[in-house]
This record gives C-alpha cells, structure tokens and sequence, in this order.
C-alpha cells in the first residue's frame, strides 16, 4: 500500500510537473509577446553587427534597429547591409566606415530575394505611376497649382502632393560644377525636390521603377500593415479615387473592423477561406491568395474595367490597341479582361455563390455604362469638339468648363463607377451619380451654352454651330430630353401618383 | 507526525491538482479561442448535416459554414435548413437534393423564432425605406441620374445605389413566357435590377418587409459586429446623413475607439452600465437595454425630432395628423415624441447627469428651431411659392434652384441638426450651418432672384411681384436684414471693438 | 534512500508551489483585467466615500464612480470631493450633503496637484480658443448663421458649435432679481446658453481658461485615450483643419492602426522610441516626451509655421511684433520659431535621420511659401483693396467674394499646407493646392472683376481703376500669365510633347 502510494505520489508528481511545463510554455510563449522587455532573436551578420554596433545607441538607428528586429527579415538574417550594400559604380552609393553602401534600397535590391514580386510589380500599372510627365497632373502642379521656375524648379505641388504617391524622379544634390554633394561625414546627399519619396511608381537611379516601402513600411516589413486596408489608403482615397473610404463603408470593411482579432493578419501563408473566413481587406481581393490562385504583385491582375478615364473601357482595350498598332505580340504577361474577371470572380466565390456574383457583375457592368452612356461619352465628346473647333483655347484649365468637365469624371464620375465596384451605395449615389448629374445639368450644359455663345460673338459661327446643334441633339435624346421638360403625359402622371403614395408613407 | 506529513502532503497535493485544474481550464479557454485551429462545437440537425455534407468542401460553401459554425446559430441546432426551409407555394423555393429551399431569407423566417424583434421592426421606419418609389429618391434615379427604360429597366443607380441601403423590391428572373427561370442545377434565379440587396426596407417575395441582414452580417450573426458603429455607417454616412462621421468625431467615440476591448462587445446581455461603462456606441443609445428599458428593434422609439425634411418637426407629428385625418385611433406601438424622448434621456442618464441632459436637450433644441426659423422655413415656402405659381415649371431638377433648395435642407441642413443632436461640433458648424447660410445667401437667394426677374420678363408679372415681395420681407426681417447692410450704428460698433480685441489676442 | 526521496518529494512539492504560485500570479494578474467582475482597488477618502454612499447605486452616479474606480486617480486617493471641492466665495459653490462642491472642476482645481501642466496650458494658444468674440466666428454664429437676440440670446449656433471645440465663458441661470438659480435639491444651475461645454479655452467662472476634460475625458482620465489621435480629432478634422484626416491618411498613421496593441498606450512614461517605436500618434509629436524632451501641454512648443491665416508666417512672427509695439521684454516662456522646429526635429529624428528631417522640412518650407506667394498673399492683397477702398461695403459675408476668399485661405489654403505639414499627399493636392487654384482662378478673379465692374458703374472709378490695374499686374506676373495665354511657344511645345509620351504610357 505503501509503495502504492509512493506510486500514485510519483505519478501525481509527474503528472503535475508535465502540466505545470506545459503550462509554462503555453503561458510563456502568451506572455512574452506582451511583455514591453521582449527580446525578439534576430539573426546577425557580421557586417550588420557593425551597423549597429554604432546605430543602435540613440535616436532614429535605435529605432529602426528595434523594428528591424522583429521583422522576418531579422528572422533570416537580412540585415542593414544585406539591403543597403551598393554595387561598384552606383552613382548614389557611398564608403560609409569600410562599407559601400547607399540610402535608398530600390526594387533591384529587393529583386535579388524577392524576384517573383518585383517581376509581376513592374510589368503593374502602379509602377508606371511615376511617369506623371505630361499627364494632367503635371499641368496641374507645375502651371496652374504652381509653377515650373519657382524657387529654382523645387515643384512644391508635385513633390509634397502628386509626387509622394506616384513617386519622384530622384536626383542627388549637385554643386556648380556638377558634382554630387556629400555631408561632412561622406554621405550623399539627395535633392530635397525629389527625395524624402516613396510613391510607388518612383523613377530610381538605377534606373528601377517603384519602393517596395510604398506599402512595405520600413524596417518592420509587416505583413500585418500591409494587409491593413489603411494601408493602401495612403493613395487611394480623397475626392478622385475613393477606394478606401468606399470600402470602409462597405460590408467588407464592416465586418474586418469588427472582427480584426479573427483575421490572423500575420499568418504565413495567409489565404483567404483558410486562414480567415471573417472578412476581405483590400489586399484580399487584389493581390493575396486564395485556395486557387497565387499571390500577385500586379494589382491589375484581377481587374477588369479601367475606372481611371472619362469613359470607361475594359482594362486590357488600351493594351491591345497599342499592340497591334505597333504589329507587335501581346507580352506574356498579358491577361485578357476576361482571365482578370474570373480571378477576381475566384475570389468573390470564396464567401457568396456564383450565382450572387454573376448578378453582382450583372449591376456593376450596368452601372458603368450607364455613367459612359449618360454623362461620360457625351461630356467628352462635346468637350472634344469645343477643344477641336477653337470654342475652347489651347491651353488647360483657364477656362471655367475644363474645371468643370475634370470634376465630372475625374472626380464625381470615378466615384459612382468604383462605388458600384466595391458595394459602397452613398459613394455610388450621393457622393456620385447625384454629383455628376448636377455637374451635367447645372454646370456642364450651361457653361457649354456660354461658350458656345461668346464663340458666335467672337466669330466662330460654324464651330458655335456645330457644337450647338451636337448639344441639342444630345440634350433631346431619350435619356436627356427630361431636362427639356420633355416628359410624355402617361410618365408624368404615373410620377406623380407615386410621389403622392410616397408622401402618404412618410405619415404613418 | 509522519501521518500528519501525509495528511499535509496530501492536502497540498490535493490544493496542487485543484489549482492545476482550475488554472488548465481558465487558460484553455483563453489560448483555445486564439488558436488558429480552434474547434467550435456546433450542434447540427441531420438536415443541416446533408447540406455541409456537399457545400462545406471548398469555396463560398466552406467559409460560410465556418462562419456559422462559430455563430450562435450554431450553438443551439440553427443550421442551414432552419432558416432557409422554403414552405410549400413559396414562389421562391426550389427543391435541392430533397430540401425544398430558398436562397433569401426574409423577416418572415428569422420571426419564427425573433418574434418581437420583427414586429418592433416591422413598424419601425427602417421597414418602410424601400417604398422610395415617388420620392425624390426614386426621380432622381430614374429620370435625373439615370433612366427608366435604360438596358430594359435595369435602373443601375438604383440597383447599386439607392436600393442598397433602401432595399429593393425583390424579383424572380422569368423567361419570355413569364415562366420563373432556374439554373442548370434548378436553383432559382433572381434578377440581377433587384438582387444581390440587403437594403433594410427591402421588400420580399413572400410580402415581409426587411431584410435582417442589412445589420446582422451572415452567417456569423455576431453581435460584435452589429453592435460597432461602423455597422450603421453602411448607410449613416455621407453628405446627406453623417451619423458615423459625427459619432467618430464625438466624446462618445473618441472613448469607443480608445477602450473598445473593455467594452463587452459579445455579452449578453449588453446592458449599458452594467456590461460596459467605457463609451456607448449607436445601439447603446438607439436600440439596445438600460437597467431600465429593453432592447428595442424600433429604432424610432428614443427618438423626438425628425431631421430628415426641409423643416423639423417633432417625430410623431406627421403620424397624428395622418391617423387624425383618417378618424382612426392611434396605433398601440405609437409613442408620442415626450415618450421616446423620455426614452433616450434614460439612456443619456446612465452616464449624465439630469441638468446635463436637460441643457443638452435645450442646445440641441435651439439648434434645431433656428435652422427651421432662419434658413429652413423661410427658403421652403419661397421654394413652393415659386413651384406653385409657375415661376419654376412642374419638373423636377431641370432647374438650378431646385439642386440649390435640395443641397439647404438635404445635405447641409440635416448636417448642421445631426451635428447637435449627437455632440460633433464640426458638423454642426463647418459642414452644417455655415454652409447652410452660404447656401442660402449666395445661391437660394440670387438665384431666386433671377427667378423672379425671368418670371417678369416672360409676362409673369403676379407670380414674380408676390414671390419679390416676400423674399423682400424675408431679407429685412430681424434675422437677415444684416445681409441688406442693416446693422444698427450700435451693433456695428460693438463688433468693430471686438473684432479689434480679437486681433490683440491673436497676437499675444 | 527514504530520506532522499522524502527530500525529493519535498523539493519537487517546493517547486512546484513555487511554479504555481508564480504561474498564478501571472495568469491572475492578465485574466483580472480581462474579467467582466474585475475589482479595481481605488484608495477612497472619507469625503468621496460618502459621495459613492448615494451616487454608485445607479445610473450616471454608478457609471462615473466605476470609471472612476479604475483611473490614476483612484489608484492614489483623488475622489470626487478632491476635485470637485469648492473654495469659499466660489459662485459656482453649493452646499451637498455637508460638502460644498461644483460641478464644474477647472484647471484651478486641476492645477493643484498638476501645476506644471496647467501652467504651461495656460500660456499655451489653446488656452485663448474662447476668445472668439470679435473673430469672423463670431459674426458667422451670431449674424450671418444665426442672429444675436435669437430666443433671447441663445446662440444655438455657438452653443452647438463654435463653442464645443473654443469654449463658452460659462454663466449661472439668473432668476428676474439676478438671483443665481438652483434646483430643488440645491444644485447651482447653469445656463444651457454656455454649458455643457468642454470646450478647450473655456472661460470658467474663476477666471482660470479651459478646460483639461475637453482632452482628458472625465471620469476615466485615461492616457490610452488621450494618446489616442482621435482625441484630437474632436476638433482638428473638418473642411478647415483636417489634421486627423491627413494623419489617418499618412505613414504615421497606418503604421498606428496597423501596430496598435505594440504602443504600449498605457505605459508611464510613454517615450517614443523607449517605450514604444510602431509609430507616432499626434500627441507623440506635439506633446509627448522624448528621450531628450520633457512633455509638454503648451502644444506650439514644436511647431514652426502657423497655418492658421490667410498668409502664413512663422509662429512667433506676431508675437515678437506685440511686444516690439509695447516696447515690452517677451515672456519668459516665449520660443523662437527656430527653438520650435528644434525640438520637431529632435521628434522626427528618433525615427528619420538628420538628412530625411532636413529634406522633408525643406519641401514642406516650400509647399507653404508656394501658397503664400502665389495664392495667399495676392488674393489678401486684392481683397483687402477692394474692402479698403470701397468697391466692397463694410458688411462680411454678404457679398459672394467674401465667401470664396474665405475658402481660399481658411478652407483650401490650410488643406494644402497641413497635408505638406504631416505628409498627406491627398490633402496637399486634391483637397489643397487643386482647390485653392480652382477657388483662385474660376471664383476670386472673375467676382473681383464683377465688383470692378459694378463699382465703375457706380462710380467708383478711382477705386476701380486702382484695383483692376493691381489685378492685371498679378495676372501678368510670372506665375500666373499662363491664365491668360501667356505661355511661351518652347513650354508649349514641350508640354505637348510631354503630353504626348504620357499619352502613350498609358496604352502600355
């Protein structure tokens, strides 16, 4: 019996200390990730060691060191100079205390690892984003916001507005005999014009397009930031390009905000479906994987209609055009608005049926033409024509119809088409079809009238004319003619019993 | 003494393995919920089991199913099959692999077992939203935005805007012969113009009003979710209607957002005070219990002011003068405006004090009467007179006036009252009542004038001397004349001292 | 043998107590926190426990002393009598059960243990927030939004707006005889006209100004709240000073939401790059310590530019001018704009290196210098000549020029320097710099030709002509000739070629 109890003892005793250890780890390896002293175990090279032998005491070199640490990167070794070392020759690279190295880590760098990713990024629309030259944009800061020679070229417009998302063209500081300029303690020194960037389609030295830290933020690289919807609302928000605010109000955004605990956000690999069922961010949709297809760094590769210009096209038209105008075969990479709808297709499919994401393109397709057919195609084609025939001068926006057309489908009509897109009814309405109605009607249309008019004064009767009578035609067609007042009988009557039945249910 | 030895060995024995056990469970169910692999453990009716049989593979089936399986649906035996069982003759249902189902599921299904939840609902003014046919709304998609007859009916702004959060009248797609047209795999096919719509006044094919999923996102069902702002933010947002901007901006979810995770969000009950104390968010105050009241599916019951017209009145009057009109008593759900005032005071007295709510309530009302005496009577009845005698013709919005009119009351109006109503100053003042007076001073009422001058000169005469000689009593009544430049020597000299005083101070 | 294995016991039994108790410890202290029933242990004087007494049984009394119970506050004896006491003479004061209290606690009481914060508060710009009387606010609530006399001098548009985020000066309810009023049980009654209010530059009834709770949300007191950048989103967000909005927008902020629960937002103290290095909120920059600074609650101490009026200028510029003119010494704790940016600098630098913080402040120095010479200072110019020399009467706000100036600098003109100021691209273009042209070029220079005109016919002629020649010369100026069609034939051609190549881009 004694020996029975010894017995019993000893395996109580065992038993407890294998629960008491498994406890521990499970409790220790909770509470270490919240404890403010934990130290994370980054894997050091030596030339990395000599960095931060220096950088790590104070100030910024402490604090990016720190976040280093806990980056995958410290994980596997990639360290300061793993990514800033420069190749012989670089124009922007600099002796630094026995290393060769540079500021500014472009795709090229993170090409040498990432390979795939800084691929399918640069055949991307967003790296293109930079050659902003020549675009509206340009015009816009460099002559109407500011101006070109101020302050000896500094472009304050582009290089604190457009230039920060689409990215800069980055010089370094040059002295009167063209020479780079160096700080005192040798490092090179970067235009303020053109640098502190990180727009996406950055033009680098290299002569590669892009930053990685667009969205991968230094020097945590984390994927739980950069799945954030936040994230990509660097850019994509404001009054011409919505997206953020769009989502936030959609069901998506409603339920990721809701339930931000459930999304694993930093789970490698993160595949909607199985790793997260609770809702999709932005990159959900646009670039992370799913069950049946890879992870893509060309967010254009699910997208099947352009909602950038004044009429919408299918995203691939322009591609094609071009193509067979030069003669030349498609690229590899190519992909038909088709291939792009059934990825995005595959991704809806993961949480609604076919059939509600059949119907869903079914309303959104509609919802875009509608806005080419009713506002888009006949505001630019009469714009076209003011432009074409000396109504309008030559040059952008002095006059009041240019602000005005721009707002139409820059601004109002982008927002109506990619509410419809992603499932944000007041951008849809009110913030859209509403505005760009009114901006038709009450802007668009009279001010045409107005030029049209001053253009007969000054002259040009045959492009008042011709312009006038496009007008006209457009304004009695069968989606316009109601402004005219033009409404047969038998709809005027059924409108009118329905405001009435209307006005009955505000009252019970 | 060696059996005293054994009895305290054997008590700390006993104490180790009790505390071990209490401790293992109390850590299980924290770790069990964070792991990646945690397994709810729904109860599944044999019915339900054959559905996730096929459907809980891959796809929308899979994450569906894991969504619900984590619902408290789950947990007690609501599965597939309980919600969307189809009953004999519902036009919709369909039979699928022997389940006679339907895809949607309306207030009628959930109010088999949320009886007082539907029918506090269903006489609520969330149930009437989508009868918008005759309301501005619907002019404005049909004939304004878009057009009736455009891609055979389709109506794309209502059926990505406005029915989205309206609700639209569900339908059956149906082929040439009228015949209910199915899928391949005989599933029922709704037509895209209507559906996928979660709008929460949809109407339904079996005659329910509603749609519980507007705010209850399938198939989690969580409360969490529908109890966070942003849930109401799918259609309380926007220039129209701010609620979640306001929110966002004031002392109630400033608190919210910096202590949701002391908030309970998943309790039940959810009982302000008692469950929570750090902030309320929308259903604290619009729908969910007191110590003293119960949750309310109505979500006009605390409410005493409509904001929503040109004009404010108290929240019940339009329904007394309806039910007066038709000689009938009033309805027993009907709460009089003291009534759900008294509602929501409760509410705000969880937290406020008496006096506090009480001068509360006298800012918000003051607010409100000024924006109806100054800006929002005044420029409604220059508005009508213009309508009814014939200055502005009979259709709607082909005149700039009336986008004038609709902006006052619509978009900025409403800011400036839902500013007070929920403590958002900025809404109040910079997005309400100043662009309410700008609104009102530099376009209503120019362009009233013009109005009246072109009534003039097209004969006329009556029409535009009875509208000038109001707008003109307006203008020099006690609260506008100062737009004419009639201000008293006196008042004119105290702002100059004041203004001069202003200056000093910005300077010291 | 016996022995040894009772020693054994023994130490494996010690152990294992150890482990647990320590285990306990741990796990009791994280799931304490996280428990629904968790017991705080508030240290309560005699004074408050007779408060508690009657106040904790329910509603608002409940409420606040759970909030309370688990602040700093309680956690070192500060109840309610501590901060609500009253001083002898105070008007405000009132006899409560044997105490003689106030509702309102200012920054008097506040002060007595926080000297230091209150005094650096008091000399702070917050600090004068109230002072509104004189300022176009003021005429904007009182006559042109509301009207002074209304409902007896309510200012509803003040009490619901301005005032929230300046402050009331705070006033009793007076009785006929000037007798203050209280209520049944004795509580000292305030005028709703002026309260609730926590507005920051309260006028109190002690004289002292602000009000600490307009920050630290009574009765939590809580720093995860205050650190939070919503805090300051209760009055910096909006059309005329979107600083929560450019910050949500930028890096700073999506790193913040991204990394929340790594910010240690409770922590004491809370030294960026000790004690958190995710990411900065507002108060991190603008108020909270670094490793070289102390906090500080004068919250102009880091701030160089004021972007507040129609033409920017450093922030001491007009402080140095006052005390010039009064021939007076500036106060001791006056800093230069230079100490100012200094200790900015030293804020961006514990994260970004010397030459980053160098170059960012030169491409903001020159986003604000583009404003004021291209936009600022001409529009200030030309509005000021046509107030000053009659062309526009001595009313604001009644003429459509006034409006848009005022858009221009108090609107749009701040947009593009704020967004340059936190780096918010979006803000600085499409809600800044794009709009300010727009406003400049289609609104404020063809309104100040209709009132050159109109002035001419009436006479004005002097006036007129002054005004008109001042208009050409600027739009003859090198910056904006281009609106008249002043562009030389080689830019022309090279934006046409630049044109061109964009052209083709956007087919690739």
């Amino acid at each position: 019996m004694s020996t029975s109890l010894n017995k019993k003892r000893t395996i109580i005793g065992i038993l407890s200390i294998a629960f008491l250890a498994a406890l521990l780890i499970a409790v220790f390896k909770e509470v270490e990730r919240q404890l403010p002293d934990y130290q994370p175990d980054p894997v050091v090279s030596a030339e990395t060691e000599h960095c931060i032998g220096c950088h790590s005491e104070k100030g910024n070199g402490k604090v990016i060191t720190e976040q280093w640490k806990v980056s995958k990167h410290a994980e596997v070794g990639v360290g300061c100079v793993e990514c800033h070392k420069a190749d012989e020759g670089d124009i922007d690279g600099f002796e630094h205390h026995g290393d060769f190295i540079a500021t500014i880590v472009t795709p090229n760098d993170c090409g040498k690892c990432h390979k795939n990713e800084v691929e399918e990024f640069t055949h991307s629309h967003h790296a293109d984003a930079g050659m902003i030259l020549g675009s509206l944009d340009n015009v816009l800061a460099e002559v109407v916001e500011g101006h070109a020679a101020y302050m000896d070229g500094a472009n304050p417009a582009a290089a604190s507005g457009c230039g920060q998302c689409h990215g800069s063209k980055v010089e370094l500081l040059k002295d009167d005999n063209g020479e780079v300029m160096k700080s005192d303690d040798g490092i090179i020194l970067f235009d303020p014009k053109t640098w502190p960037n990180t727009g996406i389609g950055r033009i680098n030295l290299d002569g590669s397009k892009g930053s990685c830290s667009a969205c991968h933020n230094r020097h945590h690289f984390s994927v739980e930031q950069v799945r954030h919807p936040d994230n990509c609302g660097k850019c994509h928000l404001g009054p011409d390009h919505p997206q953020k605010e769009i989502y936030d109000e959609s069901k998506h955004g409603i339920n990721f905000y809701a339930h931000m605990d459930e999304m694993n956000m930093d789970a490698k690999p993160w595949i909607v479906g199985e790793d997260y069922i609770a809702a999709p961010t932005c990159a959900t949709c646009h670039i992370s994987a799913t069950p049946d297809q890879p992870i893509t760094h060309d967010v254009g590769d699910r997208i099947s209609w352009t909602l950038r210009p004044p009429v919408s096209e299918k995203v691939d038209a322009a591609q094609i055009k071009k193509f067979k105008k030069l003669g030349e075969e498609l690229p590899e990479h190519f992909l038909s608005w088709e291939q792009r709808r059934d990825n995005m297709e595959n991704v809806c499919q993961q949480c609604h049926t076919v059939k509600y994401v059949d119907n869903f393109y079914t309303q959104y397709d509609n919802m875009v033409n509608l806005y080419n057919d009713k506002f888009g195609k006949p505001a630019t084609e009469l714009y076209k024509m003011a432009k074409g025939n000396g109504l309008l001068d030559g040059v952008p926006f002095n006059e009041k119809i240019e602000w005005t057309y721009f707002y139409l489908w820059h601004h109002e009509g982008r927002r109506a088409r990619m509410g419809a897109a992603m499932m944000g009814p007041d951008y849809t309405q009110w913030h859209g079809n509403f505005e760009v109605a009114e901006r038709f009607y009450t802007e668009f249309v009279p001010e045409l009238k107005e030029v049209i008019e001053e253009g007969r004064h000054d002259g040009k009767i045959k492009a008042a004319n011709e312009t006038e009578k496009r007008l006209d035609e457009i304004l009695n067609s069968e989606m316009h003619k109601w402004f005219l007042g033009k409404v047969s009988p038998e709809e005027a009557a059924k409108r009118k019993e329905a405001a009435n039945k209307f006005r009955d249910r505000y009252t019970n």
